[in-house]
């Protein structure tokens, strides 16, 4: 922990990379929204001009995974051609039409002595985010970041290396250009993993990390990390079918849940189903699932209700299948389906179909996920669907923020005090 | 950092402690206002019918502390008898008067699809917190921690243990009795320093740590814990008086900051001081601080104005004194006095006095400490004052809760949605 195993010309250049962050932090704190803006759409501008060049980049780091034998899943997450290019340039122009979070306040209220207090909105500081192979992130978290004021440094992995540093670069010359701190935008050009390390341990210059990928990436950055971590960790939805629940909304909405993106965290992976539904609803959802391909991994009351369902086992009830795959257990009321909840879920995204208005409110108090819904998909846990405009992700840490992080929570909030010579004594 | 070096049989104690508190926490955060209000009450009432069993207990820590030669002032904080005691039994009744803060939404909106989403505060689950030797804060953050619907684990320090087990035993006690779970709250019954260490990784349990204490401390739990941790440190609080500073007000407002209570950590500790000031309101300033006997460590130019003063070093710009002593700076204009508090302050609590409209925005808008005051004295810092009700402790963390921490600051948000079938296909 307290050795690192840097070579010291390395550690030296991550502290002062981090150092850099830390005063051009300073700087874009004071930004108002106008330079900000005329960053992100200047950054737009330049990176349709440099497609070429970065494109190229990102080929190199195509044909080495080719050579290394990367899975192709993950060779088309590396693509930035195609949809992905275009996507990266608006979602620029997209955080520009954002509104400015900082300087807001929030709440402001008066003291017996006349005392005006308020709560303002400022930016965190240094961000360090920490994430795979996915070159846009570098584009999209960077707009974040800067955009509520802040100084990111950018950390991906390894098969991006050469697609992540042509973006930053761009990144970097249009702040130059509207005289937003360069510094502000940081890409760590290094693969070797001990840059991490060091990264992790500067407290002095970083407010924040984020860790953007699988469970061995976030554990490795929980444990090392003497920085404060908020942690987009995975998600073990469910869908709780009341005996009330309607059919056809029951069937909608696990459809949307389950069927419309299989790969995406805020998916349902474990249904759960009051007994009394299980004659009624439950089989027409478990037939409309089977027949779009999804495997149906049922307790024993699901598969005596179901026949093409196959027993499902303990680890079932925990897993995120990310995958055509559904785990089915049916319970005996809403006490049950929470202690199953708070059992196996990850407090990310739980949704309970009824119509019975004691059971909507019961399930809103006690079930105390990121997001929790009353006849809806589990699909509207999404920065963007719910209003926030774009994400950061979505957090599991129930510090700070808790569920999809946008703009504001890349802020905190000062005390501001108003006096008139106010004193204690 | 991996390896503990607790006994087995310790370790599992601490583990199976924060298990129960998890499970405790679960219980605590569906409790309504009225059993929290109940076990604080009913524990102000046990508390005085154990007034002597608790500070015989008390008595027992303060005797061996004077046996090992413990100083006087660490004696002074360990001593429970009266009017600590008084105001430790009043403080779990001003609590009980204070809202709940779970439930509350804070914001509502709904989308375009119809879909109402809400923002809606809950617990924030198990809090640890780790402290020096004052037992009165066994009961206060007990006190708060449960009442914002959360389980508490209390480690305070070993010389502290007797007083700290006996008020634990009768907190439990009372939530025993009015049906709160009673491992909402735990104190740890151990002395041994590898008992922090186990409790510091439990973070599948425990959602977030609290050092209250030395620097030594602080940075020790930043290290070993991979549970967050909101930090509670040093407070290098500045008053920048502005050449518009009316001079009565400026005397007011500093003796306030610095004299009031000298040991505190938003008392004023370096006065900066703009070259418009020096010959007009300083001399007054300064006159009145010396004649109560505060030493004067000033630049070159205070010096020159000031023949009392004796010159100031590099060290005094960063030290918090906590004591009858001020460091004093001549700056050109507001601008040096933003770099100078950048430079050295700690993020704590800054005040400007001035007459000016645009220095007073500027100095709120530029300072991005946790407080920031216009002419108002630095020690409104505190949750009581800028009406928060009792405060855990002024966090200089930007994470989550900076500055004055109150009910609030215990609790998180999650996302509620309420639907009629929304779909996002």
């Amino acid at each position: 922990m307290n050795a690192t195993s840097a070579e010291p010309s390395l550690e030296r250049e991550i502290v002062e990379l981090a150092r850099r962050a830390r005063e051009a932090a300073r700087e874009a704190a004071r930004l108002g929204r106008r330079p900000k803006d005329a960053w992100l759409r200047r950054a737009a501008e330049k990176l349709e001009a440099a497609r070429e060049e970065v494109l190229e980049a990102n080929r190199r780091d195509l044909a080495a995974a080719a050579e290394k034998g990367v899975s192709g899943a993950m060779r088309a997450r590396l693509d930035l051609a195609g949809g992905r290019w275009a996507d990266m340039i608006a979602g620029l122009r997209e955080v520009a039409a954002l509104d400015d979070p900082v300087g807001e306040i929030t709440r402001s209220w008066v003291r017996p002595n006349g005392l005006r207090v308020g709560r303002m909105r400022i930016p965190l500081g240094v961000i360090a985010i920490i994430y795979e192979s996915r070159p846009n992130v570098t584009v999209d978290a960077a707009a974040l970041c800067v955009k509520a004021g802040n100084a990111v440094i950018l950390r991906g992995g390894s098969e991006a290396i050469h697609s992540n540093v042509a973006l930053g670069a761009v990144l970097r010359e249009a702040a130059r250009e509207v005289g937003v701190p360069e510094d502000a935008v940081a890409v760590v050009p290094h693969t070797d993993r001990a840059a991490i390390d060091v990264l992790l341990r500067q407290d002095r210059y970083v407010d924040l990390v984020i860790p953007r990928g699988g469970p061995a990436l976030i554990r490795k950055v929980n444990e090392t990390s003497t920085i404060p971590v908020i942690k987009h960790d995975a998600g073990v939805c469910h869908v709780f079918l009341d005996a009330s629940a309607e059919p056809e909304m029951a069937i909608a909405i696990v459809r949307d849940s389950k069927i419309r993106q299989m790969s995406v965290c805020n998916g349902l992976e474990t249904l759960l189903v009051h007994r009394g539904a299980v004659r009624t609803a439950l089989p027409h959802v478990l037939k409309a699932l089977h027949e779009e391909g999804v495997e149906i991994r049922g307790c024993e009351e699901t598969c005596a209700a179901f026949p093409d369902a196959v027993p499902a086992d303990e680890a079932d009830w925990s897993t995120e299948y990310l995958d055509k795959i559904l785990a089915v257990r049916v319970v005996s009321d809403l006490d049950e389906a929470v202690a199953h909840i708070q059992r196996y879920g990850s407090d990310h995204t739980e949704v309970i179909v009824t119509s019975d208005y004691p059971s909507a409110q019961r399930f809103v108090r006690e079930v105390n996920s990121s997001v929790v819904g009353v006849n809806c998909s589990t699909a509207f846990s999404d920065g963007q669907r719910l209003g926030l405009g774009a994400e950061i992700g979505i957090s599991t840490s129930r510090l700070h923020a808790y569920g999809p992080m946008g703009l504001e929570s890349l802020t905190t909030q000062k005390f501001v005090l108003y006096g008139e010579g106010q004193l204690r004594e």
